[in-house]
């Protein structure tokens, strides 16, 4: 930006190798099937009307607009697609390998975790589907590799509160919220070592509340507001 | 990106709508200024030569080429700017704000860290300097903002491992390390807080050679190879 390199010697030019910018968000959320015991992660994704990969599923996104935000160019994008409005997407990386589309193109990728109650809306747009994460087809250009690496740093970013948080009710027990570390996780955790890390965590507080039922009841937990979406950081204003 | 929305109705229409795509670097090093008794961060800047904000600083950077990837781009534009070559780009964030410049221009921020005796090419570029980070002018375009951004992130992530790797010598003393991440934090470290963290957070092993000189020996450490920038993640295969 501080130097023009190369510049485009005219309009023709420019539109000759023009690059294209757009937005695709990754919405992970949960889905506990009737005959499953335990929630499995999954994401919304929508089947392209029109090559290239017509026919083919892909992250809900367009593109960007001359005259919107990276941040609100994922929200509208996401919301036409699909008709999911999370309250707060995050910007998780910029994909822009020569390759990875007949164009080129930069995708500027978002995210965000959904709870299953704000999950239902897509369910009734045309051609969005919810996958189960670790079992998705083959997708649109690179978004099996954008996927892998949002999983990748979903499991290493989330800390209790923001699992917490993002994906589970208000109030929860520890075994619910050791579930959804499991599912993000893909393997068991042993429920001991889960419970005193948890607690020793700060990141989530015991409320006086217990949740009842056909097991011995449950101490209900609440996210420490103190620590939640620390990770915002500055750009936090700009939203 | 999965469908097309306000497609463009013709190239032309494309043309004055059209969003560039640019990459910048933010890069921090160490400076020890003759009369201190401690480092302080430091970043190089290049002076623009041309609208907009011809004769303000701005970070090194420029225009993505149509055929290279978004990582080749910010090496490249580094080294022509500033004849700086680091060994590793990490990405930062993309800025993409409608007004952040006269013409619709969609930034992809790269940094690193860079050891002193790595910065020494800079200072022969013409229009290039360094500036302390804490002591900025007003910079071209959002670039105030950008820094800003990096050094929350920088202060955020830093662990000890990647202090040690990106900003000292294979092998440091505690002070030193401490030094450093006093300049990262702008305040001052209780020695002997700093030296349990450090020997505690696993991220640096000692060594069995000692610093002598002046003061009394001190043990030199390296950082841990096992965790060092650990947070590369998937990605790290398309370097």
């Amino acid at each position: 930006m501080t130097r023009t390199v190369a510049a485009p010697a005219s309009t023709s030019a420019l539109v000759d190798e023009v690059t294209r910018v757009a937005v695709s968000t990754v919405i992970f959320s949960l889905r506990r099937r009737p005959d499953d015991t335990c929630p499995t992660l999954v994401l919304p994704l929508v089947r392209r009307t029109r090559d290239p990969f017509e026919g083919d599923w892909a992250l809900p996104g367009g593109w960007l607009d001359a005259s919107e935000s990276l941040d609100a160019a994922a929200s509208r994008t996401l919301a036409e697609t699909t008709g999911l409005m999370p309250s707060y997407l995050e910007q998780l990386y910029a994909f822009g390998d020569v390759d990875r589309s007949p164009t080129r193109v930069v995708s500027i990728v978002y995210w965000a975790l959904l709870r299953p109650d704000e999950a239902i809306g897509a369910a009734a747009e045309e051609n969005v589907a919810w996958f189960d994460a670790a079992t998705l087809p083959r997708l649109a250009f690179d978004h099996n590799d954008i996927v892998e690496y949002a999983l990748w740093r979903l499991r290493n970013k989330a800390g209790y509160s923001r699992i917490a948080h993002g994906l589970l009710a208000d109030e929860f027990t520890l075994a619910e919220l050791r579930e959804v570390s499991e599912a993000i996780l893909g393997r068991r955790l042993d429920p001991a070592n889960f419970r005193r890390q948890a607690e020793g965590s700060g990141a989530i507080t015991p409320t006086e509340r217990f949740r009842t039922g056909s097991h011995r009841p449950a101490r209900l937990y609440r996210y420490n507001q103190d620590v939640e979406l620390a990770d915002r950081g500055p750009l936090v204003i700009r939203h």
